[in-house]
């Protein structure tokens, strides 16, 4: 993804070990144990850092564009801990996902639950890094015009990304393969509300409240250009898992054998014979790897790279319309939306 | 548990369908797919109702006290509402810890994650259950004057709670016995943050900022009798888990098969010889009933039973003293406090 942000990530960075602290010495003033508070400090470092930080570095990033100048310290330092705040969300899911996933590695180390003596404390861990939010909404926010907003906005989202995990885990089991319970309705609501709503909309939504241009013609606009764009960034990611140069993405994609309801397989169900669609049946979702390349042969046949490639053209087209169409009058500005498009527009890792 | 509760429990329950409803509602504006909808109804069922009601009963109850007189139709459905939102706190963490605990079976059926097809999806489930909270919130108290203080409540008393349950986990696991771990202070500490807070402040809590009575002054006299009360609760069910009558209290206790940091441990830690805590350290937290059975003889030679009486009487007496000393000039009530506690004293289940 190529990087035209404007907020340095090494500042962005600078701004999280004061957010530990804050954490701290809130769990201090209620005399937690020492044992217990080093745990969750870890925690805290081992779960909301190490991340590519683009959700993060979106939120200054989007006051930069709406403000058309350079933050003034204060003014990056709030929207920095907005942007942490997002980063803390994210930790919140994915610590939680790897456990009900199964999953092995995440960035490049054994997932925070099968760390050494951690286990199913993860539950807990994940708790606190949501909680995490809402002491540190109170603590820096507690006075902003739009502190309501800002809570209500984080318990939306959290709510939307739970319902379309919800939504994965029942279509898509691990441990079931039943290709019927799939459909491109379902794929389209699990990545909108799985992924758009909390990866595009909230890191502006919050900058938006935080300058209190949050009018609803503004979330409205905002809201109608970030879920599209959302949805195709989480298209890309499924083609990627399957077609990506696996040194370029940095890991090796495994949708067809965990059986996820990835973009690919619907397209395929769309397109596949009764011949074709029997095969998946019988290939799809197996740990074994003549059985995904299998139904990685049938993707090919399927002309699935050309479905896709005509896709994003598609959606670069409509989404670039979108922006052109932006009623500016609010304070909203294009080229914020221009800036997010450009860094996913046809990326390859 | 005596019951001198002045709402009808029925009344009571029969809020419940209705919030479902609210929830239902919320979900389909999303489209959300049917099958996924009918499993969020399924666990917020499972999981928020068959328990006692305790604490969701206590907000109208504390109404009912504060008010001095019956609640109007819309004063029941509203503090029955924020009744009801404590056991959706409660369900979160039930839900959860029984996942952490390895538990079995909760309240007489099998834990929801041990339930048919459910598994690690109820992580996720926990977090509906948490985020209904603050959906439900939204909609029936986004105009009220508190409707921030009762954000902050839950907020603050779900961080307090998790910071308790952390102290819980990593002082007394499963896997690893280590008696030099305990100590009365721990104890202390987890007892009031991972179970006195959400069961005795919050609902009381919610009944002052409800009525507009959450003077800092109230909160203050609410916290400082009811946090004591929340610890002589706990230190209860630790008595009762292992001298408490099985077919009385309902259930067999495991504490000492656990490994649980209980009150009996710590009190038996503070009184053993070196000789005894010797054997305290080679008998506790092992699945094994003579073990188990070698523990409990020590308790009997240790004269745990006389302390826990004389502890009891000790607290019950300050209890009251507290409660005779409740200043009611800005709206509190002894009598609230005095059902708390008649309800709690001397209970055997």
């Amino acid at each position: 993804m190529a990087s035209s942000s404007h907020v340095s990530r090494k500042d962005f960075e600078a701004v999280f070990p004061s957010l530990v602290e804050d954490i701290s010495q809130a769990a201090k003033q209620y005399n937690i144990p020492t044992a217990a508070l080093e745990w969750f400090q870890k925690s805290l470092n081992a779960n909301a850092t190490g991340g590519k930080l683009n959700r993060g570095l979106s939120v200054p990033d989007t006051v930069y564009h709406l403000l058309q100048r350079d933050l003034k310290p204060e003014e990056f330092r709030l929207s920095s801990t907005l942007g942490w705040l997002t980063e803390f969300l994210q930790a919140f899911f994915l610590v939680s996902d790897d456990i009900m996933d199964s999953s092995i590695t995440r960035r490049g180390e054994p997932c925070w639950y099968r760390q050494p003596g951690v286990g199913m404390t993860a539950i807990n861990d994940a708790f606190l890094l949501e909680s995490s939010i809402y002491l540190l909404l109170k603590k820096h926010f507690r006075s902003h015009p739009a502190y309501v907003d800002l809570l209500e906005l984080f318990h939306e989202v959290a709510f939307q990304t739970e319902l379309g995990q919800l939504c994965d885990l029942i279509t898509a089991p691990e441990d079931h393969v039943d290709l019927n319970t799939f459909s491109m309705d379902k794929y389209t609501f699990i990545v909108i509300y799985k992924t758009a709503y909390y990866s595009f909309f909230l890191p502006v939504g919050l900058a938006l409240h935080y300058l209190q241009l949050a009018s609803p013609y503004n979330l409205k606009q905002a809201h109608d250009i970030l879920i599209p764009l959302g949805e195709y960034f989480q298209v890309q990611d499924d083609y990627l898992d399957a077609f990506g140069e696996p040194s370029v993405i940095g890991k090796i994609g495994t949708d067809i054998k965990d059986n996820k309801c990835s973009w690919l397989i619907n397209q395929a169900l769309l397109k596949a014979t009764p011949e074709q669609r029997q095969l998946l049946n019988e290939n799809y979702g197996r740990k074994d790897d003549v059985r995904e390349a299998r139904v990685k042969r049938l993707f090919d046949e399927l002309q699935l790279q050309k479905v896709y490639q005509e896709y994003e053209e598609k959606r670069v087209r409509e989404l670039r319309q979108m922006i052109n169409e932006v009623d500016e009058s609010e304070g909203l500005k294009k080229e914020l939306f221009e800036t997010f498009l450009q860094k996913i527009e046809k990326r390859t890792k």
